[in-house]
């Protein structure tokens, strides 16, 4: 425990909900008030592993102000950890996901250690704890050991595909977030054959159409940021947002096209990732698809390190002609929310969250193969106004769907079920 | 040597003069075209360390395309390095800036043998080599040992301040440097005392006014910047971008708006840095700041850590009321320049290249203390019309002296002088 106290507060600035008023219609926004009501004064605890970086910490960063706007008394906070804590779960992570990871003694031992450390360290009462992922789920086991079982409804929020995870791991985990009680899954798919315990919510995860990845840009900074990365604005692109790691398949996407490149000879790739300077894996596949580039001055491969942010993404996807997300195995794959929000179809793979999100030759197409993912593209890049209706389709599903605010009333409809 | 070849080539996206007409006039553009004339088709080599990060990769990444569109064969490598090179040379660096830094027989041999083996590697023949900073200026004398002095004009180019270097540092860098045809300072009180042997040049660096840190944004997304931070954008704010470390003076920043805040309690104050993961010191000294921040909501710590890239920084610029860069020992200081091309009165320390950017009393202020710079800052947070008129006083200063078409002239007037 670095400084021996409580978890660690995470400061975010505040939101008001009315902003939302003029995006997803004022009477979404009158009905969420109106539910919270009950709950006005509540005591909400969030508690996961990072406050930056990453999908969670990216959906706390709109939620939590927002319930706060709500009335609710919400707080974040993040454990404390140690290295060998954040690489065993890290394996940890992978084998939920399916990966044949080593699970060792050492392994386990560090996950007890930081666990009953933060719960020693847990402080407050609450009237609903939400602890999020496998990193410190471990905490209410200890607190019932130490102290009796606490205040309050704790649930545990994964955001994690445990369609088959490797059965170790999922065994060691399992008896940690049963005594919970409820656990919210992203898709009902994900939820483990014969789990058991807490009662089970389903409720994915979605945009904040006000964040700087999803507010408007005007067509001169889009057309800049192209240039900024040697882009010409003035011929198609097709992008993709996403990590370079195998199940984003990357590889595939310059395959594809490659095949579609001969009919549109102008066409421009632009692949884009947050790369984080600690994750070697990472930095190899990187490697890998610089090579399979092959010194293509079409394609662009772009990451943070050249100070592509959050601003940069958003224009990006603006300027697509056409957005790709041919993840092989996705959690659920919000960056597809992204580009429908921002009136882009997008050819994505037909799996996890994508096919929530893109309804088959409506908002985009859902493909399985290169071929397929190069004849969709083909098909989008021949028909713009095609392409632009799709876009239109996609962007009314996500307001409907997609938005922080379809969020708040899932949660909000999983806290009146726990209030009886 | 990683792959045993050649100097690694950066790719740069093409530029066009052209669109900065429109910025400083057809007139300066066509002078240009007119004395890049008789260089049409010569072939330049810029090399330096590092393809991103830093102030010489972003000159770089404006120059070497501006060059080529002036119809000169412009390319641009970087070295390859070993991590203990690296580490000797940012002892180096810092040696020249006159710190007492260590510098050791281990770090003198890993400079030598990465420059031989850069040397070895070096090819093709070049009219005009520029070579950046430290690091790589042992690449010439290399040369000359094992072939003879090789063909073209050599010039060594220095963005550090030299003017009390270490002497052991300057000692050892000295007769690797004495060899160039020319060398060009920043500014004249840089060229160390005694050094003879190239031609001396002098010239600042600029700022691209079509680059992401400098494009106009729309008052919308600046505001949404300052929101997603967390900033009032209803309330005043003070703003200085810098590194955390000493010599920019960030703690003595806080203390200078604690003072100007006893009259202004709305003031706001963000500090933006960009923070490099493998800079301990850097680190260290954030913690500092943190620490003198004491949890003071209206101040903001902000760094690349929380996405704030250039188009963020850019955004903070044109947010702030008065930009601060309370520098107390500074290369030269671009981040004023930009203050200025964005209409805004900078009150910044009275040392290096800040005096040939601010005018004292007319495009902003000059100080030398927390006790000044508070009291600057009042009287510019109290005139906001004197302000303006400042910052209009400043922007014209850019527009002649401090964009990147100046220091085209420079480098041509430079090359004219090597060829007669």
């Amino acid at each position: 425990m670095p400084d021996g106290g409580a978890l660690i507060l995470v400061p975010t600035p505040a939101k008001s909900l009315g902003d939302y008023a003029a995006i997803v219609g004022t009477e979404i926004v009158d009905n969420l008030r109106a539910r919270a009501e009950r709950f006005r004064g509540a005591r909400v605890l969030h508690v996961n592993s990072t406050s930056f970086g990453g999908g969670v910490a990216e959906l706390l960063y709109t939620l939590v102000p927002l319930w706060r706007d709500l009335g609710v008394d919400t707080e974040w906070r993040v454990i404390h950890g140690t290295e060998p804590f954040f690489h065993a779960t890290k394996a940890l992570h992978n084998g939920l996901q399916g990966a044949p990871v080593p699970w060792t003694v050492e392994m386990r031992s560090h996950y007890l250690t930081v666990n009953e450390d933060n719960a020693e360290a847990f402080e407050g009462d609450y009237d609903f704890v939400v602890v999020h992922d496998p990193q410190p789920a471990g905490i209410l086991t200890e607190l019932i050991e130490d102290r009796g079982r606490p205040k309050g409804k704790w649930i545990w929020r994964c955001h994690i595909d445990l369609t088959s995870p490797h059965r170790p791991v999922w065994e060691f985990l399992e008896p940690f977030v049963r005594p919970y009680d409820a656990a919210i899954f992203t898709l009902g798919d994900y939820v483990p054959d014969g789990f058991s315990g807490p009662e089970i919510a389903v409720s994915c995860p979605t945009i904040d159409p006000l964040s700087l990845k999803n507010i408007p840009l005007d067509r001169a900074i889009v057309r800049q940021v192209l240039r900024r990365y040697g882009i010409d604005p003035g011929r198609p692109l097709a992008v993709q947002v996403s990590r370079y790691d195998p199940w984003k398949d990357p590889l595939g996407v310059i395959d594809a096209y490659r095949i579609v490149k001969r009919e549109v000879p102008e066409l421009q790739l632009a692949l884009i990732a947050s790369m984080a300077s600690d994750d070697p894996e990472g930095w190899e596949y990187y490697r890998m698809t610089e090579e399979h580039r092959a010194g293509d001055p079409d394609v662009f491969l772009l990451s943070n390190l050249q100070d592509v942010g959050s601003l940069n993404v958003n224009a990006f996807q603006r300027a697509a002609d056409v957005v790709i997300q041919k993840s092989v195995r996705e959690g659920f794959g919000l960056v597809v929310a992204e580009a429908l929000w921002k009136g882009k179809a997008v050819v994505g793979g037909d799996v996890g969250g994508i096919h929530l999100q893109i309804e088959d030759g409506r908002s985009g197409f859902l493909v399985d193969s290169v071929e397929a993912c190069a004849a969709r593209l083909l098909e989008l890049l021949r028909n713009p106004s095609r392409a632009a209706a799709m876009g239109r389709a996609g962007r009314r599903r996500v307001r409907q769907r997609f938005l922080s605010t379809a969020q708040l009333s899932d949660e909000l409809a999983l806290l009146e079920r726990l209030s009886g």
